[in-house]
């Protein structure tokens, strides 16, 4: 079988760093590059936890630091949800830093896809700077990514703002470069984000499932994403989970237009199921999700993490 | 007992019609005056067919017809919904012309809550562009009113746009002005108009229930609130519902934020349930409703319009 | 001759007190009615700085209050450039409360325009807000107004933010209502207010000139509009200069928007002297002045106020 | 004398290659490179253009091309004032191909900055796409830049919008990230660049200068930035006029901030002359310069382009 070529784009991140274990350890996918962006938390910050995670797994995959703030809006992390250094909970071993590339990550990312002989898949579960970095520098990339199947967005309320989430309110004008960009797009939000859950008793097999298991029920003990008694939100694990596994999800093409000018709606994506913007779609949307089945995918997802 | 005082302001429209007779036709409310207000039609149509309905009923309620036009944007109607009148599909008697007072609605408004001993409850049905002139004119009478239970908004998507609710988007300057008003406020809209459904077998009861059930019916074959085999939604009933039976509610009290600003979200109401937007609660929302109780009460409070 | 039938819709303020000296001993101007709003200072203010003027003068005209507060934005007032009480400087016999009319401004300008044979000249020296709410409670009336003249506005740059000017950035929906009515409107913005300047030596002739000019002279002194050394600006005169000498003003005919989404250019008058916004005409705006001319006629003007 | 290190980033257009002229013939300024942008014509007109004026001057100076639309609005070109090609009304060689580097400009950019000793002076003349990527992707470059010398931008109206300027308008989200930076900035906008002026006699003058007056002669003549016979506007000079002669102008610290968010005023640089914004300010304006100076000092610098 051909694995899938993949490069992901990350702000490690206690979600991040589960969806990260179970793409690194897929035999589907082949993750050929992962580019880090300041978000969750600092740049510094999550490309030394990245590093981190690489150490620890063993794997030896090129990292490359990206942007540190957003375009236009400062940064304003979400150490609250990740502990001040993104990945609070757990002793990793030191960061793997000779995997770190001197490319800045648009560049890498520039290189990786025109070199590919099969189009690059892109996974986004970051605010998109860095590839709305790529699109405006290297608009001849957009021809060769097969789609971006991003963690981002929702079709209703929000998490950062009354209608915002994250990573989109994050840098919402990476988002609309983004999402106008013509590349075929899956979104993964908040729609499914919020489904996405982890309870206690499976953190607690987690547990006996080695060192991924483990890592995991320490990183989940500290994580505010969602309560660790009532269910942890498993963001970023969805959009990997659409790679692996896209009959979890209850999917609709649809037009997806980003709010740049609200004075309380800037960031909000509008997910436009009645087509009132009269606009053609541009994004298949992830907006439900079998969540007992996704639980049972995790978990097994998970135990292979070794 | 003594009833409660209200205003109605209305731009009638099918829902509106059925609204407006459990309140006149209900034991607990005083409807001391109806204004008007363009709206789901004309202000020529909607005057016309709350005189043709006063008439229908036999009842004698002064009738006020206030603004012609939302304060900035143009009139866009909901014809496509309610008819190119506002209420096709029944064979109304002649306007009842005499009930028409020669007041502008808004003068009117401020005469009945000025003169009353109880503090009025306004019951806006309607866009908020009579509500807004009143509170602009007459900051004095903020203190004589008990509260505004609103028809309109929404807590998660729209009807107008992809995140705005008719009532509000058609006048969203007002929209502000009221619910920045600091009169107490109700908004029972979207989140519980959806789930406010009349299905086939309602409709096919009503028809046996004297002549409101049989105009209701009627009216309902032609009515685009939804569909008559899958369920109509009786948006402005909620807000009469609310009224006189607020168990049949989940409330929360919230700060609600109108966005004038959005490219996209112009009209959108920001109901901040989770305090993104550090201000004081102003409204109480209605998040659900009962369906079930809803359809009942709604059928038993037809039968008594008679 | 037929004297110009006239409403004068102010704030005074020290140079809408000449301004209306200047109208109300004026041959060729009928003021009919004196309407006042919320704007350099608070209603209650303004009010009775009006009422003091017109006992000072021995002028019976009928005044009307109208709105206390913008349509949307909270009032912040320009006491900075006119004093606490607006007046400051001089001192004043007590209002002459009995021209005090009870009702609203609002009504009062309605029941005036529809009785006038003559169509009325609007002169609005203020914030538009009440203009805004007759136009909305009263579309009828926009027929028989000859037109409105106010103070207001710039081509270039601002007096209350980088490119917005006082009277319409104090209230910018009411100002959109009103540039978008459809009613001939001349606007004498800053482009001429800056130029209609008074000097010391001005302010000096105008101490021999009879109690205005006496009264003029000492609060000329208090005044923070401009310098009374290097120029004070008569403002609110030009909406009279307009009137009375129509060739001391440059005028072009113009379509000029009200900017209301800017997150810092909220309130400015775009004055498309280039078409960039494809749209007709809707406002002669002065672009110019004589200055010299003016201060010649502002002299002589206020030397007849006796 | 050490000449001055600088990077022109342009689109030549008429006036940029007059611009261009001076800056490449002048003793005091070393241009270390050229990057191209998407602006006046398409990048691939304006990369052309560029590497057919070096042929034409027989100077090897090193050109890569960056951005080929602004960041987040679609490219609407000055096709209007400059040609179709951008630079019509004159017979050039070939473009020397040999100069264009393979590298994208921003990476050019950073490679020459970050190799100086001297800290380099930027000079953008176009749209700020390729800065404001420079700045996102290596924000280390900024303590290495001397100071960015622009022309762009208003200090009261504009010449694409009523209140907004081309360069800045052309890309406002780019404008915002350079202004909002931090690095030394200087604006030379069309506060001076209306004024900065040929006249019929200049360019006739300029036909006996040897190739590049004949050049620009030919080139004037198509040129609809002004009139051939009213004056024509050297909008780009007056960015390298500052460099080499900055007396001719007049100068004011101030802080300057880009609407984005205005529905009609998107693009407008609000140049707070009176502080109304509060902010330290961030670039010097040029306000004013001496036309007639400025005219001779263009004339001999045009003779010198031999």
């Amino acid at each position: 079988m051909i694995k899938r070529p993949v490069i992901i784009d990350t702000d490690p991140g206690i979600d991040d760093a589960l969806a990260i274990a179970i793409a690194l350890f897929s035999e589907e996918l082949d993750v050929k590059l992962i580019t880090t962006v300041a978000g969750n938390v600092s740049l510094a910050h999550v490309t030394d936890n990245m590093l981190k995670l690489l150490q620890f797994w063993g794997k030896d995959i090129p990292v490359a630091a990206g942007a540190a703030k957003p375009l236009i809006e400062p940064l304003v992390d979400a150490s609250n949800v990740h502990g001040v250094t993104g990945m609070e909970g757990y002793e990793f071993p030191e960061p793997k830093r000779e995997l770190l590339v001197k490319e800045h990550a648009v560049n890498a990312m520039y290189r990786v896809i025109m070199e590919s002989e099969e189009p690059i898949t892109l996974v986004p579960i970051a605010p998109l700077t860095n590839i709305a970095l790529l699109f405006s520098m290297y608009p001849e990339v957009k021809g060769k990514i097969k789609e971006v199947v991003l963690m981002g967005g929702s079709a209703s309320r929000g998490n950062k703002g009354v209608m915002s989430e994250f990573n989109v309110a994050t840098d919402p004008e990476a988002a609309k470069i983004v999402f106008d960009s013509g590349v075929p797009m899956v979104m993964a939000g908040l729609d499914v984000g919020w489904k996405a859950l982890v309870y206690p008793e499976d953190s607690e097999k987690m547990l006996g499932m080695g060192k991924t298991g483990e890592m995991a029920y320490c990183l989940f003990k500290k994580y505010r994403g969602g309560s660790f008694s009532t269910g942890l939100k498993m963001y970023d694990s969805c959009a990997i989970a659409y790679l692996l596994c896209p009959e979890l999800f209850t999917v609709e093409d649809t037009y997806v237009a980003i709010e740049l000018a609200g004075s309380m709606t800037r960031g909000c994506t509008l997910v436009d199921l009645k087509h009132y913007l009269k606009q053609d779609a541009n994004v298949k949307v992830c907006l439900d999700i079998d969540g007992e089945k996704f639980r049972k995918w995790f978990l097994e997802a998970v135990s292979r993490c070794i």
